[in-house]
């Protein structure tokens, strides 16, 4: 059968020491061919790589990316606009230089070399015996290198970053000195950043547009961005007069040309119909000028972020905007990041909504999921990693949901500073079944919509369970579920449609229970907390002394004890029904966590620096 | 650079898929070689594979390996004295056919092929992606054919087994019929069994041995093996009258030729010198006959089990028997494993002793670490993996070792039915230094003297953590501490020199905190713990209801509560000082779980069976 084969050459007789011999030839050979192809290839088009993102505040370091989810693989295409004598180019947890997956470009002064290298504990660098971040394509254009490489999500070096759903944080690094090799790089004496994206985009059809389509541009008027590193931009728009009820069906950024390193993210609101009228403004979100009214505009109608694209709604529903019950005024909220604080930069970057007359078959609508904002869920200090949990129960998803079920097509996470992971599950009798968004490096500081990958259907008696998963190791007393920035949330927003009255599905531990906890310390730790009904569960949080079995226990309690359910058509009106002391949704089967999978074999990398001719760098 | 290398044939113009092809045809190329080198290579040698044991009970199948560790990979030699059509051959968690990890060797009648194979949860074949048992030799001989294969410690595919330092649980099954592919093969149907061996034996250099060595063995004077599955066998031996104190420095196995697969574990004990005599007694250990004085004969002088060798002691040290305070009686235990029930079978085994009169610097000792046998320490039922903690504190240590510190040369690690890991960690300064011994596939049925890769130095202030695992999963009460063998231990023997006065370091929780726990309990669940004094510990573990809540708060305990400490002189006299209600050991640094770190790169194997030419197999 093998005999069959062609060969490309008659050798008489085979030995096994020179069948490896030849197959180190061959790698030789090949790397020979992969150095000419580097050079003679014509320039990359810009329609294979949908998404781009500016790495470095001045945008001198450009990324394009495209997923390809048959292969697994994730193609890079970064632009160098000034390329030095070098850059790294990588992935880290939640963006640090150390033990970080990185891609790196260095020359000597002479000869360029790439190469697929980690960086460890200290940041020193490492060339990875396992070269995963394959070099494609290098090529020289009047605007600067471009180099294409590959990545597939998961390969099978533990030192390698697995490429996930949700949040990637990307690192790059400048070398402003030619190096004789890789290993004498390290990242601690590097210039460079981190760029938050969602790498792994939803490969989704774009639902048809209808022919009587309107766009609106909300967007501010030629703003003076403020010289300081974080400024939050308010200016208040308004529809016209009369404007009747339409369907937004879709949304897509405006940012002027120039500022696309600067324009970090953009929210439009809608405000409340209770007030008839709100006053004009155009300046920062915390100005003390900034009329108080301001705040009853909350309801979000669009949402963009850096990397991201523009927002479809899917062919079944829009977002209803305008007509009677809802407010002529929109509230257009910039997140303006200027760490480099250039000064007199102009800029009138926003958000065009796409809308229809042509009403669709559904109104879309946001529903909250997670944990109720109250300070009976608390996490104690010092903790790497706590979770917390939120119930949205199969009794209040029977009560609520429509026997078709709604379908979830958006998702958008949102904790304060502490959150590093959020995840929402669907679980179905007991089984969990799908999740239905998940983050594993979730940042507080990049709050996307996002469009799921599949549409989750979700049915009457389902349940979703959202976990999130805090950091407390900075701070010294507990952190408590609330509004304020360093107490905590735990919510995923989700969009779906056909709306319901069901605006709110979350839970907290039952207050019974807690206080049962307080009284179970105090007698076990022959401490003094006092159970006095005037001092308040914050208080009493802050009085614990936090051993290992306190925090074991608030851990233990806050898996078995009974909730208390907020099942609420708005914030404050509960469906009607028991929704004290419920019981924790028990789970029998859990979701496999996805396995570091190895790629189907591939061809073998060798694990040596891939030389390229660039010619002489500058110095 | 690359292009220097001699090319075995000149190919004028190299393009990628030209390389593909060739790299193909290798591949085939090398499959037929390897088929050629297959028939004509020299039969193996006896001494290049020191480990041996039978799989099976009637030795049909015969495993020899040896361990490279430079090459991190173990070589294993199977001799099938009968093939069928083919045998299967692999490592599984705990012995399990399904989740294995195996060596398939297959015929359909006219062809032959071996591969690397997994086994699903329903005990299905599939043919790995990534073929990690390298098959290096078939030899047909006049006892059988020997295949000769390579096992990396550790491979990067996710299906594989990981052959750690420990208990290894082989599995084999037999193919009594033709099958058409690997895939036709589920293992439920086979004939088969397991095997349990230390595979990674330590590579340890034998000491010199001394002129004067004489050598003493304590052997069964031909027994006739009952004609049941499981026996343990009691004879008693005697020293010669006046036997002065000697240092025994080796012991080996004396296994009857034809009786290895019968052969399970023995046991050389030393009984205790309050008694001036002892009964003679040649029968079952747990016969009626049997005198109740053979109870008191418990120090072991030497222990073996199938798979293992030479015990050897290190060049300083001896254990001391015979002389003024050593009593005269022996009683060797023969533990025979007889599951297909052969009668009439004649047994002389027994354990062969060397030892010299020249005694060495040091005597040895036996040190016994872990957790005091008390019901204080239990185990929640229905637990998959519940750990306990036993410690050595550094208080004890301080005071009972000598400034120059003890050498740990090997160890045997003990629990009862649930137990199923066991670890022992020295830590210094708070922080995890050093492995002493473990097992993560450890079996109360297979409980060897280990001697250690590496001897281990204990110096005073240090800690001895002994945790456990256990599986209690087909209980329906707890599982307390205790003798019973429904009750549990947590024991490492450590085997040391020079000896100390220190029999005895080890702990259990305070029973103060295991009442609070009560009490907790009883006060959060609102349930009826009866607190009276006259209900026993067991009891009160026994009314528990066995909530998440209960278990989760246990575990906290454990992990929290003072302890009470055992640092004994002899099992019932402690060094003086205060040990109860002392502080946990606290641990600031871990040391890291070794990962599954991937082979040195080494040359890829084709995901494809290698046929073998064996001729037509008898049907």
């Amino acid at each position: 059968m093998q005999s069959s084969r062609s060969k490309p050459c008659s050798c008489p007789s085979l030995k096994l020491r020179e069948v490896v011999s030849m197959y180190l030839t061959m790698v030789a050979a090949f790397l020979v061919i992969l150095v000419v192809a580097l050079q003679g290839s014509a320039p990359p088009r810009q329609s294979d790589f949908p998404y781009k993102v500016p790495l470095d505040p001045e945008g001198l370091l450009e990324l394009s990316w495209n997923v390809s989810y048959p292969q697994q693989a994730v193609h890079f295409q970064l632009l160098i606009r000034e390329l030095q004598f070098g850059l790294l180019f990588g992935m880290s947890d939640r963006g640090e230089f150390e033990n970080a997956d990185l891609a790196v470009l260095w020359s000597d002064g002479h000869n360029s070399y790439f190469g697929d290298a980690w960086s460890d504990a200290k940041g020193q660098l490492h060339l990875d015996s396992q070269q995963d971040y394959q070099l494609l394509e290098a090529h020289r254009a009047p605007e600067g290198l471009y180099l294409l490489f590959r990545r597939s999500f998961s390969t099978c070096d533990p030192k390698d970053y697995l490429i996930e759903d949700g949040t990637v944080h990307l690192i790059y690094g400048i070398l402003e000195k030619p190096v004789h090799s890789l290993q004498a790089i390290n990242t601690s004496a590097l210039h460079g950043g981190l760029q938050r994206v969602q790498l792994l985009k939803p490969n989704i059809s774009i639902p048809e547009l209808p022919s009587d389509m309107k766009s609106m541009e909300i967007t501010a008027p030629d703003v003076v961005i403020p010289s300081q590193e974080t400024t939050y931009w308010c200016y208040m728009a308004e529809l016209p007069e009369g404007f009747p009820k339409h369907h937004i069906i879709m949304y897509e950024p405006v940012v002027t040309a120039g500022n696309e390193a600067l324009v970090h993210h953009m929210e439009v609101f809608q405000c409340t119909a209770r007030f008839d009228s709100f006053p004009r403004y155009n300046g920062p979100c915390d100005s003390k000028m900034k009329p108080d009214r301001l705040n009853y505009c909350r309801h979000v109608l669009a949402a963009w972020a850096m990397g991201a694209q523009a927002f479809y709604y899917p062919e079944e529903a829009g977002l209803a905007f305008g007509g009677p019950g809802s407010s002529r005024y929109l509230r257009l909220e910039i997140h303006y990041h200027n760490p480099l604080v250039f000064k007199g930069r102009r800029d009138s970057s926003g958000i065009r909504l796409y809308y229809t007359a042509t009403l669709r078959p559904h109104d879309a609508g946001i529903m909250e999921l997670g944990l109720v904002y109250t300070p009976v869920m608390a996490i104690p200090p010092g903790e790497d990693s706590f979770t917390l949990t939120g119930y949205c129960t199969d009794k209040c998803t029977q009560l609520a949901l429509p026997a078709a079920g709604i379908r979830i097509f958006a998702s958008q996470l949102h904790t304060h500073l502490a959150g590093r992971k959020v995840v929402t599950v669907l679980s179905r009798d007991g089984r969990e079944r799908q999740v239905v968004n998940a983050d594993g490096h979730y940042s507080p500081h990049f709050q996307e919509i996002r469009m799921l990958k599949e549409v989750v259907a979700v049915f009457p008696g389902d349940e979703l369970i959202t976990t999130c998963t805090y950091n407390t190791e900075d701070r010294s007393r507990a952190t408590v579920g609330g509004f304020g920035i360093l107490e905590e949330m735990c919510v995923n927003y989700v969009h779906y449609y056909p709306q319901t009255q069901l605006e709110l599905c979350k839970s907290a531990v039952d207050p019974g229970y807690l206080h049962r906890y307080f009284n179970l310390v105090n007698r076990f730790n022959d401490e003094e907390i006092c159970m006095c009904p005037q001092v308040s569960v914050p208080q009493q949080f802050y009085s614990i002394p936090w051993n290992t079995f306190n925090r074991d226990v608030l851990r233990s309690l806050y898996t078995f004890a009974p909730i208390s359910m907020h099942c609420n058509k708005s914030s404050a009106v509960r469906f009607p029904g028991e929704w004290e002391k419920q019981p924790l949704p028990s789970i029998t089967e859990r979701l496999r966590e996805p396995g570091p999978g190895c790629p189907p074999s591939s061809e073998p990398q060798p694990a040596a620096p891939v030389p390229l001719n660039l010619g002489q760098l500058r110095r």
